[in-house]
């Protein structure tokens, strides 16, 4: 359970206390390295599911792709409106 | 990247070679804590999702929730049936 240590490892800020994230990662670990990729066309199909929960605004998603070797990894971090 | 330095880590078996892994990790960290966590709802949207793209076999799905303080934290593992 790293991410969470990651989240707590974080020493807030004011903005951060005030504001709401969420981050969805998804890693992908391929048996052959040369098989077609899907994470990049899933991304917005994740972001259509949290929406149905929260508001998101499209410019508060950080979207990074990281392929290496045989596991590639999506991770989206969203900031979310302040209520 | 932790998530990637957690997959990389892990000394290969025999088995794990020969299959592929999808992780999912979803966090959020809430500005309070008594708010309503949709995380549990959100999990079979997910997976109905990744069921585009990949086979999933439902019981090779190992499903974590953890909720601690103001940050939950769901974890899909799934292994994918082998080709």
């Amino acid at each position: 359970m790293s991410i969470l240590n990651f989240f707590k490892s974080k020493k807030p800020d004011s903005a951060a206390i005030a504001k709401e994230r969420l981050q969805i990662i998804v890693a992908h670990e391929r048996s052959q390295r040369n098989e077609p990729d899907y994470l990049p066309r899933l991304q917005q199909e994740l972001l259509e599911v949290i929406r149905k929960y929260v508001e998101v605004d499209q410019d508060q998603v950080d979207v990074a792709l990281d392929d290496s070797g045989n596991c590639s990894v999506l991770e989206l971090n969203i900031t979310l409106p302040g209520r």
